[in-house]
């Protein structure tokens, strides 16, 4: 990370007076923890904040949001300067996309590997565990105060970006930054419990479900399973809420690859974990798709029974 | 921790040929961690060193042992040293209770608030988040090397006692020993990989049919199901597989007591999980049980249905 990048943004954000910050598409812990984080951060030095994240909060993450600061439109407003988080490409801005065309200044601030830099100052770092570890430097390059409510919605980025400190994008560092939080803190039993023991009853039903009807290929290798529309209704949940299925079939010992495919209006979204050694960021790049090596996805206009085909086919040259 | 602690312990570990290192019945992450950290930390010295741990390695554990080094049996042999890791009170050392009888001098070293000491050296940290945490500072404080074989069991002990990093034991200085033990070489993704995202799918299929027999009680607060001898059949799994149904029943939103009762031979075996306030320590210690205060268990010799009942019974008056 170049200081003289973090001194740039910390000047353009002293010399703007319309900021917003912008997040992916179906923001996820990382996404959230880094926007509200910046968003709290910059929140006393009393500037018009906008906060733009296009899809609902799960809600295990809405303890962490006051979702009233969160537009739901977009009326091509224009901004001194538009810090973008966690986003790979400004396709992953969704419906929010125009709003790079409508600022004046765009500072991008990620880990993923596939981000090419579309900003005007790009920072972008993949040896960071999450972009909240990344904003986390750039706060601390800055010599700047971090409060409490900012660390918790670091931690928050750090934890489930990390699976709770266990994905290979883990470091030393990683660790330290955790425990530097924990000093400044954060109670990270109290952030556990709502992360991750809040399931409302009929999200753990829908849950086992999806789980329950996991198909598996070339000698258990490759693990299916559908998010339904059907499976949704039948227990009252959203998609947004069914969180951590392709990580519970990716469980399964002799799984190297697992997928799931959830129902949308649109056709199906594809998410993709691997174990060990498959890059599954390279077949979802192929489908215009991105991620990392080991969690990626992408949106296909496909229903499920074609794209559970398409995936079958695609890891064949893997597994068979 | 006192240094002359432990140097006495390195004193008495020069001194002594015959070496036993024990752990508790039913072993867990930290103890077989704690235990096997010690084992290999030793094994250069070459001492005569026996392992003692009552019952199943869980199939998750077993690529951290060489079982042969386990005993099954004991015939009072008499060692000139005992170290017991990670067991509260003597009665939990179960079928190995008498080792205790047979020794020169009894090392215990522990982290559980119910451990009152039953050795003639004794460190005992209620602070640490785990046996192997503690096991760590001893080597440190010892100036001891520590190997990267030595270092993946300390991790894998931590990890697994914190609940990956998650827990209220988990400190600022318990992130700072992972990263130590990060820059030693631990590979944390390939220790997850093999801990928990290894299960076979027989074992899978078990958990669920265990989760989904949930019952709820008291507008939900208390989460009872049980793992009985007949689900163990059906799968062809063994009781110390299934593990992780009283931290996943825990996950469910209104849950703040979460129970499983575990079918054996001499009657049922009941681990208590709790969310906030409530010390389920204080309602084991009432069954002759133990552990801490949000993870505590106990024997008893009734069956599932009465144990239901009593359980039930007992946390009344916390919730009716």
């Amino acid at each position: 990370m170049l200081k003289n990048d973090v001194k740039e943004i910390f000047n353009l954000i002293n010399n703007s007076d319309k900021i917003c910050i912008a997040g992916h598409k179906a923001p996820d812990g990382d996404c959230i923890g880094s926007v509200m984080a910046l968003y709290n951060f910059l929140k006393p030095l009393n500037k018009n904040i906008t906060v733009l994240m296009d899809g609902n909060i799960p809600y295990n993450y809405k303890a962490f949001i006051d979702e009233k600061i969160i537009s739901n439109s977009y009326n091509n407003e224009e901004y001194d300067l538009l810090i973008v988080l966690d986003t790979s490409d400004r396709k992953r801005l969704g419906k929010f996309e125009n709003v790079l065309n409508n600022s004046k200044k765009t500072v991008v601030i990620d880990h993923h590997k596939t981000n090419e830099g579309f900003g005007n100052i790009n920072i972008i770092d993949t040896e960071m565990s999450s972009t909240g570890e990344l904003v986390y430097d750039i706060l601390k390059a800055a010599d700047a105060d971090i409060s409490l409510e900012v660390a918790a919605l670091i931690y928050l980025a750090i934890l489930t970006d990390t699976g709770k400190f266990s994905y290979r994008n883990t470091t030393s560092n990683t660790h330290r930054k955790a425990a530097e939080l924990i000093d400044i803190g954060v109670n990270v039993s109290e952030i556990d419990n709502i992360v991750y023991n809040s399931k409302p009853s009929n999200i753990v039903r829908a849950f086992m479900e999806c789980v329950s009807g996991v198909e598996l290929y070339y000698d258990n290798k490759l693990g299916i399973t559908a998010i339904t529309k059907n499976i949704l209704n039948k227990h009252n949940a959203d998609m947004a809420d069914i969180d951590g299925v392709v990580e519970y079939i990716r469980e399964i010992k002799e799984v190297e690859v697992s997928c799931v495919l959830k129902e949308n209006d649109e056709g199906t979204k594809v998410s993709l974990r691997s174990k060990n050694n498959i890059d599954v960021a390279a077949v979802s790049v192929k489908y215009k798709g991105g991620g990392h090596a080991k969690a990626a996805g992408f949106d296909i206009n496909e229903n499920i029974e074609s794209t559970k085909k398409i995936i079958i086919e695609e890891f064949k040259k893997y597994f068979a």
